[in-house]
């Protein structure tokens, strides 16, 4: 199923990067060009360009290289925030290669960020116009909110479900969701359509984030190119952990309480054992399905579009996301 | 005549001070608001948005409220560029206080730079327009290129004057060029106005960034609230440097070289001799020449304005641009 999804996708996904290529010629910096080139090569699957492009194609917009360009827009934002992301978590590594920040230094990928950042802005305003460039701009505005929400919340460990979505929220669905917004403002399509595949983009976002959270405790190195147990280590109150702390029957909780307030040495001498708490306490099968329900309502959104190939392809792309393990 | 220039431009920096305060309203997080608060409130004088200003009201626009929010695009990209700055060189001071990267850590001042520049680009393409977004995230982009050709060459002793002057394009007099384009699109300026105020606000800009570089060896602390002589611990090939050491007849070239080549520390040590050797080679002088020659030509490209408040007060923006001592 995997590989048909990504083999259906494929095409799709190797004409942006063309497009990438073509217009990240405009800048002039040969090493510029290289931490730009670096944080965007990077076998990346383009999930929200194509989200764009399907979304419109969904409203009636024939393929036209004015969308896919457009589409670029939020490929240029993830990986800006990646950039700075990745400076702001001294990240050793992203993609089973050596992190931005360690191959070429903080300055050189903040200012790489920054480039990518107001390109993207560019692409948004010039071929979006007024509309998209207003939604983008509340996600990404959205997504600092969000980084500032965890930022004052990360040293609790009672923290809840509902705090957990609202900083997914802003932190992942905003962005998607404005992907999947900005191609229906291009299409033309219906206020009702713009907020089917909203729903879509959002729900979508906040699934792809909780199988993120899982793949942290339960993925496998080798695919996804990097350690299990970050989150742990850090003391990051994730869905499966929440819902196992919440639980009171098996002691669990009270388990888990006592290794969070370890420092981040000792929740990494003990994360074989927070893991297997975890899943005593049903916290990873709770996490699966959520992802799961907001999938099924996320695709229930888009009942009111007709069956199609374009269909077809938003909702392979949809179980991509939950059987994804990387 | 300093005092005259400010107490002139004093209420229209009020006015933006308190256009800023209200538009900031949209942040939602309290540490965040903060931040972003202690990065624009900070007795900046506003020159960006003012020039803004200024070129619309030359080419016949009123002062409407829609045009001073569209200036503000110009102040939060200023902000968040220093934001990004202060990380960038591990700042310590800034102004007279304690740098925003000491004051709040790397992270949350990374996000605050990212936020700012993400409602300055909603600001320039929702009050602006297309035109206007695509200037205004140019001189964004030139910003970047210009810091990587400054990184680039950061370990050069044998800079030239040319060099000098095209990261000086990039880094400070792109963005107040576009500041003054953007007051004329406002305004809906014939093309020879939008041409004059793009010379005008480059000129303006270069002039800005070589007294910058003197009072990095000749200002006084208390007034520009920061120590001299970072630039030249840091090997930073300035204009009166650069000056100084392509003058062969008083050795002084020589003598520079041989203390560029020592260690930070030891170049802090050699300062005040290093500042003697520039001042003998007439360095100091011949930049203050440079930045008056590029602020009089700036001025004749105005003389296609007829005379009036306007234009007075960007000849005063101009003047107090030479003189400023902070």
């Amino acid at each position: 199923m995997k590989q048909s999804i990504l083999s259906n996708i494929k095409p799709e996904a190797e004409k942006l990067d063309q497009l990438m290529r073509s217009d990240l010629e405009v800048i002039d910096n040969p090493l510029l060009a290289e931490v730009v080139a670096y944080a965007i090569f990077n076998g990346g699957k383009r999930i929200r360009p194509l989200l764009t492009v399907l979304s419109a194609r969904l409203c009636g917009c024939e393929a036209l290289e004015e969308l896919y360009r457009l589409a670029l827009t939020f490929e240029y934002l993830h990986a800006a925030s990646l950039l700075h992301d990745d400076v702001i978590d001294h990240a050793e590594q992203r993609r089973g290669r050596i992190a931005a920040n360690k191959a070429w230094g903080n300055t050189h990928v903040i200012l790489a960020g920054d480039f990518l950042h107001s390109r993207a802005m560019w692409l948004a305003g010039t071929l979006g116009g007024k509309q998209c460039l207003d939604k983008i701009c509340q996600a990404a505005s959205a997504m600092v909110e969000s980084e500032f929400l965890q930022l004052q919340n990360a040293q609790r460990t009672e923290t809840s479900e509902e705090y957990y979505f609202q900083v997914l929220k802003g932190k992942t669905a905003a962005l998607i969701a404005a992907a999947c917004e900005t191609g229906v403002i291009f299409a033309g399509g219906t206020p009702d359509k713009r907020a089917a595949l909203a729903l879509f983009g959002s729900n979508l976002g906040l699934s792809f984030q909780i199988i993120d959270d899982l793949l942290d405790y339960q993925g496998d190195p080798a695919r996804t190119g990097k350690a299990v147990g970050n989150d742990f280590q850090e003391g990051k109150m994730t869905l499966p952990l929440i819902y196992a702390m919440s639980q009171d029957g098996g002691g669990a909780g009270q388990a888990l309480s006592v290794i969070l307030k370890d420092e981040p040495a000792g929740r990494r001498h003990s994360f074989a054992r927070a893991r297997d708490l975890i899943e005593e306490a049903g916290g990873f099968s709770y996490a699966r399905q959520r992802a799961g329900e907001l999938i099924d309502e996320a695709m229930r959104g888009l009942e009111i579009f007709p069956a199609g190939p374009g269909k077809d392809l938003l909702g392979a792309l949809a179980a991509y996301v939950l059987e994804r393990d990387k």
